[in-house]
């Protein structure tokens, strides 16, 4: 344990800093390690992927550990790590917990998911978490397995520009069958959009309806979460599709 | 060539409907086919990659065939493939083309690139174009390649979750290579953040300074670009790293 006590961990997340699932991160992490949260001023689930280079960044500092940000979770971890942390390079970033799950093909949407592909890029070990539900939140399992793996990844480290995504489901913990080692699921997409009418009569619409589906795929992250798994699902961010290179290359190359 | 004019195809952006990019490729498509173009209202670059499931949005229309909405690329692509043209899907979605690069790392963070995972997401062949450069945009060799790439995708398809990434460059027709087949190329993300003080003696913040760098590797999509080719990268969409799941299913499974 002394060991990791001189750890430095990064933490962020997209609901902003007076999410409870920050709060709950950061207290469990205090276990382990130094912990600095940057994390943006106000809830930028909408905002999601983005970094901000079209304008300049505010940052507020509430302690020597503390800081907020105007900006989005990827921002908050360059700002971390470029800035902040230049000095004293952070060996985990961990965003989270997110209310609500980011499973399958979601995670290129998701800002917590962002905010660890962030430290990834920027060559430190990453650990997105979520907690899988709606309503009533109970952190107690998702912080308990939160400091499982953070150990873990702080002790083994990750492979270059890869991340952990875990998704952990909102249930009693007794109830918890243990961890699954997952692929990323498929979201079935093709929801009918959902047309009404506003007060003045004019026509607005809402995507997705009341909820999207997924594939049933076997030891993807999705069916993992339904059965009452941990789910952890390491990610990749090279996305080239190597198996596709030769075939372009004789079709298209000579055009 | 009447074969193909039977062809529908939806087009979108990240710079909004008045972009020049999206009126060239309009316009070059329509050699191929029946466009439909559904683009944001207004420039979303800074808003990326997200899906707006948190409130409603407006759809404009213009003509049979030119839509805006008030939301991003991502939305756009939904809404018209489970909206406007739900009972007559596109054969192909383009997505720009775009004012500036997307290259490298940076395909997780773009909202050109979203727009053609989104059509991609919903089972439709999908392309996302580029063209390399600051300030005096030339589109003719865009265009040319646009036209080009798009028939061989009508003609082709593609392969299931995979999308092209296509970057051109700036530069006079005369002195294009031909086209590279590449893969996914890595930024350096290392800048130092620029801090500054604005005229109210408040500090504030530049993420990367003035350019972010990019590392030289061969049959990469920003080396590429630098040696005069068009690059072409395939793109995947499972990101699951599966050469990692069985170190993780002894390590973490049991726990």
């Amino acid at each position: 344990m002394s060991e990791l006590m001189s750890k430095r961990i990064l933490i962020s997340n997209d609901d902003g800093i007076n999410s409870e699932g920050l709060h709950k991160l950061h207290e469990t992490l205090k276990k382990l390690g130094e912990v600095y949260v940057v994390a943006p001023d106000r809830d930028q689930s909408a905002v999601s992927h983005s970094l901000t280079l079209y304008r300049p960044l505010r940052l507020d500092k509430t302690s020597d550990f503390i800081y907020t940000v105007d900006g989005t979770p990827t921002d908050c971890i360059n700002l971390a790590i470029n800035g902040i942390l230049r000095d004293k390079k952070p060996d985990l970033v961990v965003s989270g917990i997110n209310k609500g799950e980011n499973l399958g093909d979601d995670i290129t949407y998701s800002g917590t998911v962002s905010a660890a592909m962030e430290g990834t890029l920027l060559g430190v070990p990453s650990i997105a978490i979520s907690l899988v539900g709606r309503g009533d939140f109970n952190f107690d399992l998702a912080s308990y397995h939160s400091e499982l793996i953070a150990k873990y990844v702080l002790e083994n480290g990750l492979p270059k520009d890869t991340l952990l995504n875990v998704n952990i489901p909102n249930i009693p913990p007794e109830e918890i069958r243990g961890i699954m080692i997952t692929k990323q699921g498929k979201r079935l997409y093709d929801a009918p959009i959902v047309e009404k009418v506003d007060p003045r009569g004019k026509k607005y619409y809402w995507i997705g309806g009341d909820e999207l589906g997924f594939l049933s795929i076997d030891n993807s992250d999705i069916v993992a979460v339904k059965e009452g798994y941990v789910s952890v699902t390491p990610i990749g961010l090279d996305l080239t599709k190597y198996d596709l290179i030769d075939k372009l290359k004789s079709d298209l190359s000579r055009k």
